[in-house]
């Protein structure tokens, strides 16, 4: 018997409400397809795409930085409470199939990171860019809307 | 708002038949009191507690010490690979509220032991007893029934 | 090319004046034999057995709960801040050849858990009883002086 | 009393000839200005440093992904084994006060954006360059030499 999908969808803590809003319609795109949201459980990105996907009738699980369940956001359903700071970015990436990069600061660029490092694939929605000795390197696929990211992901999770 | 309760069911991976009935039971009563049961998502006490959530139409998490979501047993609904082994002892403890020890061994105790260090109360069922100096040390709960335990534990989530 | 044994003095923050004179000549004796000591690098016993070390010419590890090196006491030569809390128990353990556990409260039983789950050796110095089901179990070698100790862990590092 | 600064150098495992030697001098020259070399304890780049670190008498630390403190390569005098795999990479960024990127892949990213998600400053020689929106962020010091890096790190230290 198989799983759902595990689908991460890291951005950064504050979110302007059109960042708010993409990552809303991720969590509801993912939900939609049966797949179960992991994310850091705080505010911004990570809560619009956990309101997105229970929007949609679907299941979010926040890993949180802290020690106290209840810093998760209104629309966390299983709250795991890691007390390991930054550190628990790792924990986001090995729970997840693919990993789906909703703009982001440096905290989703160690998520990107850490994901490439292991394998586990990486979809950017406007997220950074990175460039070595003057070139572009293309190491996780761009998408340009949420419907283009979920269906990469999609893509890639029936893949892995 | 409120959540639930999360309770971790901690014991060995390997469980006699009435070790395994023990921690279903144990399971089941938590369920059937709205508790979210948290385990180390592998077999033996964890399978155990588990299978008697999900027959009372509870919620399990199971925190696995490896890398793959399949090592977890059939009766975990969410299911954290962290890759970190033992060491992801201190997260299932983190997670939880209350403590419930069913027998156990090394792990088990240590599980104990990061909740009693970090004031998570515990409950054990034919658990380790402690003793010091040839004294024994009273640190938790000792129940005689799977009833027990779990009442004891509901008396402790409701202070906490 | 052989490394020195790495061995860890674990007992409680809090020491009386005897404890830590206890914990001082354990930390002696390791730098006398070529162990570098490996410890949680806070107050109490683990100052005493750095404090010994450091007296005998040795080297002292310090693997720290919180985000700051100036946490360690007066006597660790490598501070190592982790940010984990009580996790860090499992990287001392890790760490380690053997596990020398004087006195000590809950932390220390975590690390002496964790040492047995692991098959890391455990040399007790007034510490930990543990029992099941009535019956002492005897899992870890029991000394009872700093040298008893030191011997004991000698020879378990020679053998691992 | 004042601790000596700790840097980490970090990079691939892999290092052609002229990253192996850029690596050492970095290492080199952070010895002879009283740093600790913080790294991940393997090949390439961290081996590279801690032999330059050597040569010129500096200590040197491994924080290991694997469990085996024999995985260190020669020239680390304490090898702290993890067992956290590349989440180990935050326990890297945690212990240091600079971090000084040569060259490196997704793992040395991971560090950088750790670093910068946590005000650790960052010092780059040939290592990742950084876009959002198609703007360079110019988000750590870049330099073109190990001299140049280790000026730069040398600064950071003395501010931090």
């Amino acid at each position: 018997m198989s799983t759902p999908p595990y689908v991460a969808v890291v951005g950064a803590g504050v979110a302007d409400p059109a960042t708010f809003k993409t990552a809303e319609e991720v969590g509801r795109l993912l939900a939609e397809r049966g797949a179960i949201v992991v994310c850091g459980g705080m505010t911004g990105v990570m809560e619009g795409a956990c309101k997105g996907a229970k929007d949609a009738g679907g299941t979010t699980i926040g890993i949180l930085p802290g020690f106290e369940r209840s810093d998760a956001n209104d629309y966390v359903d299983i709250a795991i409470p890691t007390g390991m700071g930054e550190m628990r970015n790792a924990l986001i990436v090995r729970a997840s199939d693919v990993v789906i990069a909703v703009r982001g600061e440096f905290g989703t660029l160690s998520e990107m990171a850490l994901a490439l490092k292991t394998s586990t694939p990486v979809v950017g929605l406007g997220a950074w860019e990175l460039h070595k000795e003057g070139r572009r390197i293309d190491a996780f696929v761009e998408a340009s809307s949420p419907r283009g990211a979920v269906d990469a992901a999609e893509r890639l999770w029936r893949k892995s």
